[in-house]
């Protein structure tokens, strides 16, 4: 099969798509013929050579997929050869074919095109788990979310979902583009971190009360302006870095507010868990998405041989929303 | 009556015995004539004026208290003039009155002396919602948990609670003495910190693991160290910042590890909240007091005339378990 190889560790170019042995079956899992894929900050830090895959994931880059299931292992049930699919994956996405543990397969949400299918399980699943997880984010209606970098995947599903669940949304976003397709996408509040002072602008527009829940993406550098503008009993939920990884914590400001910080990504989770958060963002968010209230967000749709063009786009923040991968050319 | 009044910031000498109003009676509060209180490391704070009471606490130490219930409030219903009680209180244990929300009051445990109760309800409530709390360390029977200061009246309580609950327990202690204490208490692994590196004999006890919950009074000092011998998806609850305020936290190590830092005090938190601390502490604490599996640890009893002398006592850290104050000389 086809499958996008990381050659050495680089920059985009090192991108190249090859001739590689399809993936083998495990007895609980299915072989999915990927009709899509979609391009996440993880991919970009696994072709830098600063994410490894974990232990027995597919070298391949790629964390979700859509398609079409083609075979099933000796222990599967519930699912058939033909039924449209698209999985939450510890690798792999960026080929043809793909083999699949079961508990991350999720059926395709009525209304969403089998492409589109692709957008759909990396950030729904983050979003649920991260921001309404009973141990993570825990959002309750009536509450106040900050969303960082609320034009990305992650953003606009949590700025959906969010506003779905009867929250208050705040984001932040790096242009007035940007800022402007948050505010249409129910943000109450969208602040251009370019120009205002983020956790000023929370602290001002929540009247010194600041939010309950804030999803960052950019760590260190986030770190004490987060803490800043967090309420009393206020959760900050870390998923990515991008602002550097050592950062200071005023624990007096953290336990005069009561308040957390939990970090965590999907990919390293244990089968079991990830079957679990899964379930519930099926439970949970597809009956939004076929509901209509909830949609995936997608930039454009590109192909396996234009991984290194996709990747210098979502270097380069100028997108919004989601980046696919057609697998056919 | 008689109260300890805290008559400038300062040292343990400025705390002396003066004629004082009593208390005035909210509907919702009952009357207690104080038998005993304790000292807590916050009365230490408030005493030198770095912790001022929350709005509408009583201006005088002691956040917790035993004695007989002596006049009800309009509202109160469920308690009787006479009643032998005890109380989490947001200041004004070292008097001879106190009056309490009546959500904080809690019955003597059968089988401890009214005198011996005055130990319980602080670090009771204490262990029990940061330990075990559902938005705090959640230990579960079979993890691990590493209280720091296991002979402190906080480290009494967790170490014995949390083997009672299935947990293995280990903890720091900064003498042979204390560390033998902690071992007879029930503690499975007692560190001297001051003749090993916590963080290594921590993960060589764990094989390298770690532990699932800590219970921290350092802070900043400790934070690095917690943070590497956390287990993956472990939970730090700090309660104390004896080791200073702002710490570097590595969030790359907080995400590879899903891990969670939590920090909280009882003591500003609103009535409801309290109550209800109070009424989950009875109901999962009390009963394991009453089957003789927990017990109030009492360095010594003083009086109220001997607050300074109790203050030095606490600060020189060479106490185990709680020291108490009885209100009649």
């Amino acid at each position: 099969m086809r499958a996008v190889v990381i050659t050495e560790p680089g920059g985009p170019d090192v991108l190249q798509v090859q001739e590689v042995p399809p993936p083998t079956l495990k007895p609980d899992e299915v072989r999915v013929r990927v009709v899509a894929t979609a391009v996440n900050r993880a991919d970009l830090l696994q072709r830098q050579g600063n994410y490894a895959p974990p232990p027995g994931a597919s070298p391949y880059p790629g964390l979700e997929c859509s398609g079409t299931v083609v075979e099933l292992g000796a222990e599967v049930a519930g699912w058939q050869v033909g039924d449209e699919v698209c999985a939450l994956l510890s690798g792999g996405g960026y080929a043809e074919e793909v083999a699949v543990p079961v508990g991350q397969l999720l059926p395709v949400p009525a209304g969403v095109s089998l492409v589109d299918a692709a957008a759909l399980p990396e950030v729904a699943c983050t979003v649920w788990s991260m921001v309404f997880g009973e141990h993570a984010g825990r959002l309750q209606p009536g509450e106040r979310l900050l969303v960082h970098g609320g034009s990305s995947g992650i953003g606009t599903m949590a700025i959906q979902l969010a506003k779905q669940r009867g929250a208050t949304v705040l984001t932040t976003a790096g242009t007035p583009r940007k800022a402007k397709f948050c505010r249409e996408l129910g943000a109450d509040v969208a602040i251009n971190y370019r120009e205002e002072v983020f956790d000023e602008k929370v602290l001002a527009e929540t009247g010194g009360s600041g939010v309950d829940v804030i999803l960052d993406n950019m760590g260190a550098s986030y770190l004490p302006r987060n803490l800043s503008c967090l309420a009393v009993g206020g959760r900050l939920i870390v998923l990515g870095l991008q602002g550097g990884v050592k950062g200071e914590l005023n624990l007096g400001v953290l336990l005069a507010k009561r308040a957390t910080v939990h970090a965590a990504g999907l990919r390293a989770r244990p089968p079991q868990d990830k079957a679990n958060v899964v379930a519930q963002t099926q439970a949970n968010v597809w009956p939004l998405i076929e509901a209509g209230g909830v949609r995936p967000i997608i930039d454009r749709v590109l192909t396996l041989d234009d991984a290194a063009e996709a990747h210098e786009l979502v270097e380069s923040s100028e997108h919004i929303g989601k980046v696919l991968l057609r697998a056919e050319g």
